[in-house]
C-alpha cells in the first residue's frame, strides 16, 4: 500500500473535495487552513435550517463534538442523519468522550448512523468501545494507542467504522487489516487541535479516493511526516504549527517517501 | 484618486475606530488581528441584549453570514436594523450567498437595511443579484470576478450599496464609477477567511473615511499589496498569515505606492 | 518572593492542571495554545448538560465573558456556583465591563459567586468597582492601571477576590499587599487577546499553587517576560503571537530571571 499512498495525495489536490465541518471553536481556523493547505475545500455550516442541504452539496461530513451543546448536537444528528441516507462518507471524532455522560450520550446516538471512520486517541477510543472504564482526562491522550487496538477492533466489527486510534504511533483498524504509523513529533501534543486536523484531513482524503482503509492512512503518514519536517524548523509550538501548514502545502513525493513509517499487519 | 489612498490609510490609524464585527466562528481571531494591526478597535458581540447597544456605541458595523444560524441571524438583524436607524455604515459579507436557500433568504431580509458596502467574490454577488443561477461551491470563487461587475451593477442600483466584487482582480462599482484593484497574490486563496479580512478592513476605512469608493479602494489595495509583499517571504499559506499581519501594521507610504495597481473608469 | 516565582512555573509544568474555560470565540484557539505550552492541560465545554460536570474534573475553571450571550451567560453561572461550591478557584475576566448594561448585570451575578481571581484593564476593573463612570471604548485599555488601584482594593475587600490590573504596569492587589509587574512590551496590544491569554495563564497557576497571589503575579511576569523575548525577534504581530507560543514553551529560568521587573508593597 505504502507506493500508492502519494497517489491519494494527489487526489485530494486534483479533487478539491468540499468538506463539510461541524467541529469545535477552538479549531475552526486551523481546520480550514489544513484544508485548504492540502487542497481541499473547507465549509463550516451547522444551522439547523441549512445543514442537511450542505450535506448534500458537500463530498464528505466531519463531525467534531468538541465544543459541544444541546443545538449543535442537533445540527450533528441532523447531519449525520443526511450523510447515513444519501451514502455520503463521514467522519466522527468523538473529542473527550469519556469524560461526561452528556458527551456518551450523544456519542451513543451519532454511532446509530455509522460513521465511515472514527479518529480518537486512546482514551475515546476505549470510552466508545466501553472496553474500559478509564477516566479522560480532558483531551488529551491517557493511554498508550497500541492498547486501544482491541477497542477498535470491536468498533469496527460493531459499527463497521474503520478506526483510528492516535498516538505516538497511530493504529488504523479494519477487518482483519492493521497499519501502524510511526510518524509524528511529540512537540505536536502542544499544539491544539492537531488531532481534530487530522480528522478533518481523513474527511478529505475519504471524499477523493475510494479506498476508506488507505485514504486514511495517507491522512496520517501525511500529517505525521509534515509535523517531523516541520519540527526541524521550529523553535517551539507556535512555529510549528506555522511551518506544518507550509509543509501541507508544499511537500513533495520524494520528501514523503523519504520519511514515511508504515506498517501493515494482516491477520 | 490613486494618490490620495495612502491618506485613508492614515486615517484609520489615527482615528482607531471601533468595529464592531458580527462574523464567523473562522475567522475571529484573525479578523481580530487584522484590525488590530491596521490600528482599528475590534469588538465582536452577538448577544440580542446588548447587540444594538453595541451598535451605537461603535463606529461601523461588519456583517459576515459565514457561519450563521436562527439565534445569529436575529443579531445581525438586530445590528443592521440599528445602524440603518442611526445612519452608521455597515458592510455586508455574504459568504456561500446561494449555497442553501436559507442563505439567500437571509440575505433578503439585510438588504432591506441597505448595507453600505457589499464585498463578496464573484459567485456570491451573482447570486445576491440574481444575475446567475450559478451554483456557489463552498465559499471559494467559482467566476471570474470581472463576470459578475453586471451583477454588482444592479446591486448598486437597486439597494444603493458600493459593492465590491474580489477576485484576481477586485472590482469596485459605484454609480457610473468603477475601480479595477490588480493587487493580491494567489496563495492569499489558501489562507483561510482572507476574504472576510477584507469586508472588516472596508469596515475600518468607512469609519475612518466620508468617501465610501475611495475607502474602499484604499483597504483592498491595502490587503492586496500586503498580501504580495508577504508571499514573498513565505514557504506556504502559514507563514503568509503571518507575514500578512506584520506588514499590515508595519507598511509604509513607499511600499504601498510602488506597488498599487489600480484602474479607475467613469462610464 | 521573586525568588520563588520560577517554582510556580515549574510547578505548571509538572501538574499539569486541567484548566476549565469557557471562554470568547475570539481567543478559544491561542487561548488552548498558551496553556499548552506552560504545560497546562485545556478544556473548552460550556453545554448546560454538562459543564458542572467539567467543573468537578477540572482544577480550575476560567470564565470570559467576551462574546456572551444568552445561553453562554447561563452556561457561566452554572459553573460558578458549582465551583463555588466545590471551592475550586476560578477566576473572571470581565472583558468589556461597563460598555453595555446587559454585561454589567451579567458581571453582579458572577460576582456573587465571588472569583479566586479577577483580571481586567483599569476601565473594566473600575466598571467593576463603580469607581468611575468611565465609559469602556470597546475592549482596549483606556485608562491608566494605577489608576485603578483604588477600585482593585474596593473589589478585594468587597468581593474578596485577588484582583489584578493589567497595563503596561500590571498591578495585583490583596488586602494590604500590592504587586507591581512591569514587564511586556506594547506591542503585544496589536496582538488580540492576550489579556485573556493572561487570565488563562492565572488559572493555571492557581490550580498548581496555593499562594493565590504570588501564582497571579507568575503568571503575569511570565506571559510579560515572553511577550518582551518575543517582540525583540518579531517583525510586528503576527511574528509576535508566533514567537510568544515558542517561549512560553522553551523560556529557562535564566531568561525569566534577568528580565522580571516586579515590585512589591505591603501598607
Amino acid at each position: 500500500m505504502k507506493e500508492s499512498l502519494w497517489n491519494s495525495i494527489l487526489s485530494v489536490r486534483k479533487n478539491a473535495p468540499l468538506v463539510h465541518n461541524i467541529t469545535n471553536y477552538v479549531v475552526m481556523n486551523t481546520t480550514a487552513n489544513a484544508l485548504l493547505a492540502i487542497g481541499a475545500s473547507p465549509i463550516m455550516a451547522h444551522a439547523h435550517s441549512e445543514v442537511q442541504d450542505m450535506v448534500a452539496l458537500s463530498g464528505v461530513l466531519v463531525i467534531n463534538i468538541g465544543t459541544l451543546d444541546e443545538y449543535w448536537v442537533k445540527s450533528m444528528l441532523l447531519a449525520a442523519a443526511k450523510a447515513h441516507e444519501l451514502d455520503k462518507p463521514w467522519v466522527l471524532d468523538p473529542v473527550g468522550a469519556g469524560a461526561t455522560a452528556y458527551r456518551d450520550g450523544v456519542i451513543a446516538q451519532l454511532l446509530e448512523y455509522k460513521p465511515t471512520v472514527i479518529r480518537g486517541n486512546a482514551s475515546e477510543i476505549m470510552a466508545l468501545a466501553k472496553v474500559s472504564q478509564s477516566k479522560t482526562k480532558g483531551v488529551d491522550s491517557t493511554h498508550e494507542s497500541q492498547e486501544a487496538i482491541e477497542a477498535a477492533q470491536w468498533l469496527n466489527a460493531n459499527v463497521g467504522s474503520v478506526v483510528c486510534v492516535s498516538g505516538a504511533v497511530d493504529v488504523i483498524v479494519s477487518g482483519n487489516r492493521k497499519i501502524f504509523v510511526s510518524n509524528g513529533h511529540k512537540l505536536m501534543q502542544q499544539v491544539t487541535g492537531l488531532g481534530c486536523t487530522a480528522t478533518a484531513m481523513i474527511g478529505a482524503f475519504i471524499a477523493a479516493e475510494n479506498d476508506i482503509f488507505k485514504a486514511t492512512a495517507a491522512a496520517m503518514a501525511l500529517l505525521g511526516i509534515t509535523g517531523q519536517l516541520a519540527q526541524k524548523i521550529s523553535q517551539g509550538p507556535g512555529s510549528l504549527q506555522l511551518h506544518l501548514l507550509d509543509k501541507l502545502y508544499s511537500i513533495t513525493q520524494e520528501e514523503f517517501y523519504s520519511h514515511i513509517a508504515i506498517d501493515e499487519h494482516h491477520e
